[in-house]
């Protein structure tokens, strides 16, 4: 009992002198964590390296699938840029990942009747199988979601070309939510009408706006069996309203598409990972990076080239200001998001077998538009500690701060202890260029990017120095 | 005394009363603004009309200068517009404006010897004089600012072309600051520069990228008599950056250019009004609004067809989503905010003459990108009052309420009791398009504009629905 009395009573002296130390400690800390944000963002907005990365890599080398000649020359480009930054640690983590090619452009039209074609813009979904020799011409079901397969059942689908046209719900604010709502009709959708006898599937691109530019992303087939495998390509807004318009009138149309797409066996490939070790705690490790493979059919420039840049930004503007980090600051360039996660579960799988310690990650992969904040994927008390700083991000407009959702790539690193972190920008036009040909360098804005690349850095600097609500735990 | 004890009593239990009963309301009230916003979200991003009115006034109108057979076509369009959407009143307030027309396409080229020559691109500045026939060929002196031509002094000056090459400052996060921290050099560079004899002057453009479009704007020569005017241009970012590199090599280097602007007489133009009567409080004004007029250079899209278009959806949205306002809702497109302020000021001023009571005026007039919030011009009162409806705009991202500035055109109304205010969107790409050939239509992204318009009817609806401090403080 006394002893416990004692104890209660240094505690509380240790709350007094913590009280009357810490004010004038906390507002010199406050003070140098300004100055080191300004510092951040005027080294990024003055002398940024992070849009002439960008414009390499989109312009020099261009769209990056996994497994393609452009990938690789991704791949040694920033391990070179890398390499020249001086950081303690460049390397290259071997990964196998598919490798699934699109082959010529594919071609596909309407027929009303035979003769009269209405040409539409059509581009393979990632993963999808050919369409037969010669290509596929049948009549077509419009269905608003793969729910809908099952009440019109077998007989109305067999032989027939399966349309999902439900589009993306232009009144939700944040455009991913929006995504999110209509994704499955691209992913699983073929996997579905299959079962039910589909000849094809012809999915609505996953676009706010009606243009005439088909957007291609990852579809699966999950436990299917090979010869079950259905074609399935996703049509441009603007040709799918011509679809659903003629269908209405006429619903013994048909639809052509012919695309010779073809899966290769695995192909060697890497994560490009770079470190900064840290003064004090070596061990523990921060990560920040996005996904180096892009789509095929634009440049990739907003996805992921905007991340990879920004990761490596971060990396640099710690150099560039002077900052030596108390902890190991780790980019990766992650390989294989789009069409398989190969490089994010490697690298949490390297991670494991090391038996490393990472205490934070953070993704940017949405886009390199002006940063309105972050999502993070961590515990209450995390969350408390991280909007304690607020205040500090406020001057550069920087006010989301949401538990949820952080990155692919860095998913696979979730356990106990370890803060995710994605960089949340403007969504508005993410999804006018999202996996399309329209997702090039010249629609990146230099200002947007350097400031994502900045906010980055910010975090990742008060997480180093800081440390985090978890690590306190585990440490008592 | 005793009624003094009483009143107090008095007070407490109303006090006591309004906390058990406003509590309730205060709940009830918030589920209905919430659903009130929601509406005004859903309506603009599912069946919002700025964009189309927007097309046409871009596309098929275009630049539109004061006094231009373009801005008279505006004037029409939008006139017809509003009659169409079924307002209470619709009509023309005669304004007469100021008449510059650029004239045909300027030329200019630096020469560093006879025959060896450069061409560069120049645009006249807004209210800018002619060269004299067959253009002015001349030295140049380069400055970052006019402080610096006291100290060159007029032996230097004498003759020569005065540069101002001072560039916007990157780093500063709103646009809007770097902006300011230039401008004078196109506003008043001239004139001063006439001071010590200069012949003419080229003012860099007020731009944060270097690209190769000349940016204009207005100027003015103040008292300087007619006769000792020169003439103004502003220059590429790309060319302003030859031009001070090839100085460096060799300040003997002449610089050409031929402009053939002219000033009219004044001419009649209009500013275009509309509204719905206030149901309690008709004598209650409330204008939102944006300017008609646009250099010529573009087609007006950013600047500020989209404010334009904004504020008509603004009523649109009151009566699509069916609220009847308390108040009464003006919207007012004002002619002549680029170089003269002449239909902002004559609204004022007829409002004036009227005894009309303005209690809240909204401007957008900063871009039609995603909006960030708004700024305001009013009373610490009447701050901490809107301030608490922040949480209502959280679900739509918008967190930026700062005291500050608003519009220009609704500036003239400032006085006692009248709350100003201007939209804020992200700034970040605003200065690429400002005043330049490339302020055009496909620049504007449709949900940025539409969600600028919804955020603007929400917060005219919560001051229509819940008046100002400053009303009730007059009131007593």
């Amino acid at each position: 009992m006394i002893f416990k009395q004692l104890s209660q009573q240094i505690l509380l002296m240790k709350s007094f002198l913590a009280l009357l130390f810490l004010f004038p400690l906390a507002i010199i800390a406050q003070v140098s964590d300004e100055e080191q944000l300004k510092s951040f963002y005027d080294t990024s907005l003055l002398e940024g390296q992070s849009y002439e990365w960008l414009d390499h890599l989109s312009n020099q080398i261009g769209g990056r699938l996994s497994g393609s000649y452009n990938a690789e020359r991704a791949v040694r480009y920033t391990e070179s840029e890398l390499k020249n930054m001086g950081l303690d640690r460049v390397w290259l983590q071997p990964v196998m990942v598919p490798k699934w090619t699109r082959g010529p452009k594919e071609y596909a039209y309407i027929e009303s009747k035979p003769g009269a074609v209405n040409a539409v813009n059509i581009c393979a979904l990632g993963g999808s199988v050919a369409t037969p020799d010669g290509g596929l011409k049948t009549g077509v079901i419009e269905v608003k979601g793969i729910e809908e397969l099952e009440k019109l059942g077998r007989e109305a689908i067999q032989g027939k070309i399966v349309f999902y046209n439900r589009p993306m719900q232009a009144n939700l604010i944040n455009t991913f939510e929006a995504y999110g709502g209509c994704v499955d009709q691209r992913y699983s959708g073929a996997a579905e009408a299959a079962k039910y006898g589909a000849a094809g599937v012809i999915v609505r691109s996953m676009n706010l706006r009606i243009d005439d530019l088909p957007h291609t992303g990852s579809m699966s087939y999950g436990d299917l069996p090979a010869e079950k495998r259905i074609p399935a390509a996703a049509i441009s807004t603007q040709d799918a309203e011509l679809l659903s318009s003629m269908l209405a009138l006429d619903d013994s149309i048909k639809f052509y598409f012919n695309q010779k797409c073809q899966v290769f066996p695995d192909v060697q490939s890497y994560n490009v990972i770079g470190e900064i070790t840290g003064s004090e705690f070596p061990g523990q490790i921060i990560t920040v990076g996005g996904h180096l493979d892009s789509w095929d059919l634009g440049d990739g420039a907003h996805d992921d080239g905007a991340g990879c840049v920004q990761s490596m930004e971060v990396l640099r503007l710690f150099k560039e200001t002077g900052y030596r980090p108390k902890r190991t600051i780790r980019v990766v360039l992650f390989m294989n998001e789009e069409n398989g996660l190969r490089g994010g579960r490697k690298y949490a799988e390297v991670a494991k077998e090391k038996g490393e310690q990472h205490i934070f990650a953070l993704e940017s992969d949405a886009g390199g538009f002006t940063p309105r904040g972050f999502s993070f994927d961590c515990s209450d008390a995390d969350f408390e500690r991280i909007q304690s700083w607020k205040s500090l991000f406020e001057p550069y407009l920087i006010h989301y701060f949401e538990q949820g959702g952080s990155g692919a790539d860095i998913g696979p690193l979730k356990g106990e202890g370890v803060v995710l972190a994605g960089l949340r920008p403007d969504t508005q036009r993410y999804f006018d260029h999202h996996h399309a040909a329209n997702d090039t360098f010249e629609h990146v804005n230099r200002r947007e990017l350097e400031l994502g690349a900045a906010t980055m850095a910010s975090l990742v600097y008060l997480i180093d120095k800081y440390g985090t609500a978890s690590l306190q735990k585990i440490k008592g």
